[in-house]
């Protein structure tokens, strides 16, 4: 295989790349704009020497721990579990949790051979084993993957520990009425219906 | 800037990949395959290093030429003008092209900011001002931005010299009735119709 194939290869195993994707990028670096490819492998060099993965929650980190993971003023005893780190991004924009987080890295898929193997589960497990977790939230998404590994998850919590374990809750988007919505939100919305009185 | 931020921004800058699609590539790369982020660099310095552009014709090559300008068994006075590399390799997997080839690494396009000085049109000019094109065959796209490029092309090909300019044929393809074809394709199949005697 020469040089321009084994590049393909690799760039075809990023994700969201098939196989025109990586050999248009490919022929970019290589004969089109030659002069970014010493820059892009620059930047993916001084990214992997500074940046790494948080090694409690598996968000991107510039230390051991993430900032917040070692930020003191946060509930470190509140767990919030999510797919990846931009779920993460998105709630902390919100402003709406104080607790942390931990990054799973993607979730259980059999279709795909994604097992618990394949994801980000060992240093949760450890700390609940180790008692250190009082409430854990599943901020995973409302379909069947996400289903399947929060059940995965909630197996896992050790029976002896009191954690209390919640999903986050599903239903009408802020600013979105009933006429656009799509039928497994309905569902959700009516199933998490509350009483006013 | 951060690490991240900086990798993203770069990727960002690669053909086919907007916002969302950088943050998951410099994700994958950082924090859920890190193992695969050498394997990556090695892979874009090892192609950097074996290929370039033939400063000939812009085809991917190994060496100071590539293996078509340096095959004599092709006949190097038949210039066949493309926009992109895997253009000319589905030309040559049809079999049906024994000269050579020019890949301008684009087309013209105003719109987009793309001009004459940064398409590979410098070599092929130094070529016809020197007779050494016998034909060129235009195998630009038939759209709006393949004409523009075809008549800036036709433009500059020197008066005093006798080069035939033809632009490849359009109309319907092999295998393809009139039932499923667009109207551009119709009309180009009618305006290049042929009579049978």
């Amino acid at each position: 295989m020469s040089a321009f194939e084994k590049l393909q290869q690799h760039l075809k195993q990023l994700p969201g790349l098939g196989y025109r994707s990586a050999e248009r990028i490919a022929l970019h670096l290589l004969v089109e704009k030659p002069e970014s490819l010493p820059l892009l492998v620059a930047a993916l060099e001084d990214a992997a020497k500074n940046v790494r993965r948080c090694v409690r929650c598996g968000n991107l980190a510039g230390a051991e721990l993430c900032a917040i993971c070692s930020d003191e003023r946060r509930n470190q005893r509140m767990v919030c579990v999510v797919e990846h780190v931009p779920d993460l991004v998105a709630l902390e924009r919100s402003g709406a949790w104080r607790g942390i987080y931990h990054v799973l890295h993607g979730r259980l898929s059999p279709v795909q051979g994604v097992g618990p193997g394949d994801l980000n589960f060992a240093p949760l497990l450890e700390r609940l084993q180790a008692g250190e977790v009082d409430e854990l939230i599943l901020a995973l998404a409302n379909d069947v993957e996400g289903e399947a590994t929060c059940h995965y998850l909630i197996e896992q919590v050790p029976a002896e520990r009191s954690v209390k374990v919640t999903r986050i809750g599903f239903g009408l988007p802020s600013g979105g009425g009933v006429l656009y919505a799509d039928a497994v939100t309905l569902k959700s919305a009516l199933d998490a219906r509350r009483s006013y009185r």
